[in-house]
């Protein structure tokens, strides 16, 4: 398996198509899996956004001024409204904003960016369907390669972010090693692989500060083919028994303010 | 960034010397990193154990007993006594056992495999430190190349497995990019990359079914010499909001047998 990172990429801007360019600068072919940082295709889709676009409810004031007592900080309730605006759920509140998006990812602030942004935006907010968002660019492609858009997000139980999928096309989104056995012939343990996440982890290795002119790695020598899989990777509320047990949750440290 | 399977790893016995072997078979370089999968690491320090060399607490009983009533299973006592003896803290105990190992990595069972298996064993525990274990092979290869003892589990919010480092040495855990700037020199939000589950996760991919025959991966050309980042990869838990949450949180659907 090799990544390389496609060299050359110009600062992305609302309208561009990101299948094409790829096309010209360095072809992938039909085995290339395309792992694209989601900042691109949230700037070619055209979402940046000023703060000035949203007016705060009671409850994002509500919100932003917990999170200022806490910790002395200055959050403007307009972002919390984005916030808000982006999520199907917020999970947490507080001491920070954990939400699930409408499309499924849970992440910090749904996953809004505040830096890498596009000229004269505040904020840059995650595709609105990446899937749709994989799969034009999966069609656009002359080769037609699996495409994946990755981001980076911290976890539970462990430090740190990692590169994970947010849509793809062309690709399952596990890999199902069910039947499978081992040496002695028993069945595995291991029976289902999130390999669009693992791919997204390795190319963010190559990727290093994301989106500094980097934006797009090729993994060569990986996809062989259709495998058994399939696209359920965020978990469905009902077996996601950490979601339950946040909803429940209250952080119970005293703010710096009270 | 190239990734190589090494070929020829024989079933690995205890008292077997990881990193003499991997020098014999195929040495890596100062700049490879040696990612070796935690069932080879368990079997040459004598990890399989039967489970007649348990005997079940009231409390393994008790825990057996409620997911054996909820499921119409048969699970055995002996193996819930295995999976505390291997946990510092056991943080769900229905409808699944999620625990806390002593050396900080939080999984389904402790870790414990019950597949790809040591002649005679039922089951196999994970390294009982496998940072020491991973700083043993480092120091047993002749270039001292960086090396993760990795393991795949599942995670909140996303469904399927993906590969974790669960010890590392000759690397730091993260890689802290704070100080970074955009390329409108903005200071990068995202600040620490856990590298070291990043190259876990590449590695799962090569990897395959896991141990059958391929249980060690190289990494070419990522590793360019020392970097800014620490060793804390395993969240404290005060500042673990999920694993917090998780013990306030009790499964509360019906077993069958209510």
């Amino acid at each position: 398996m090799r990544l390389r990172a496609v060299e050359g990429i110009p600062e992305i801007v609302e309208g561009d198509d990101i299948g094409g360019m790829l096309d010209e600068l360095d072809q992938p072919a039909a085995t290339e899996v395309v792992v694209i940082a989601s900042t691109i295709v949230s700037k070619a889709e055209g979402r940046g956004r000023c703060l000035d676009e949203y007016e705060a409810s009671r409850r994002a004031r509500a919100i932003a001024d917990r999170l200022n007592r806490r910790d002395g900080g200055e959050r403007d309730p307009r972002f919390a409204q984005a916030v808000l605006a982006e999520s199907e759920e917020l999970i947490i509140e507080d001491p920070f904003l954990l939400s699930a998006t409408h499309f499924g990812h849970i992440g910090v602030n749904a996953g809004i960016d505040r830096t890498n942004l596009p000229e004269d935006a505040d904020i840059l907010l995650m595709p609105a369907n990446p899937m749709d968002s994989a799969q034009r660019i999966h069609n656009q492609l002359q080769h037609s390669p699996p495409v994946i858009i990755s981001d980076t997000s911290g976890r539970p139980f462990r430090r740190g972010q990692r590169g994970v999928a947010i849509g793809w096309a062309g690709i399952p989104a596990t890999r199902d090693w069910r039947g499978y056995r081992d040496r002695r012939g028993k069945v595995l343990q291991v029976t289902v692989e999130a390999v669009v996440d693992e791919l997204a982890s390795a190319a963010n290795l190559v990727t290093g500060e994301s989106d500094e002119g980097r934006p797009v790695v090729y993994v060569e020598d990986w996809y062989q083919g259709p495998f058994e899989g399939d696209d359920e990777l965020f978990r469905p509320i009902e077996t996601d028994f950490v979601r339950q047990a946040l909803r429940e949750w209250e952080f119970d440290q005293p703010s710096a303010g009270d």
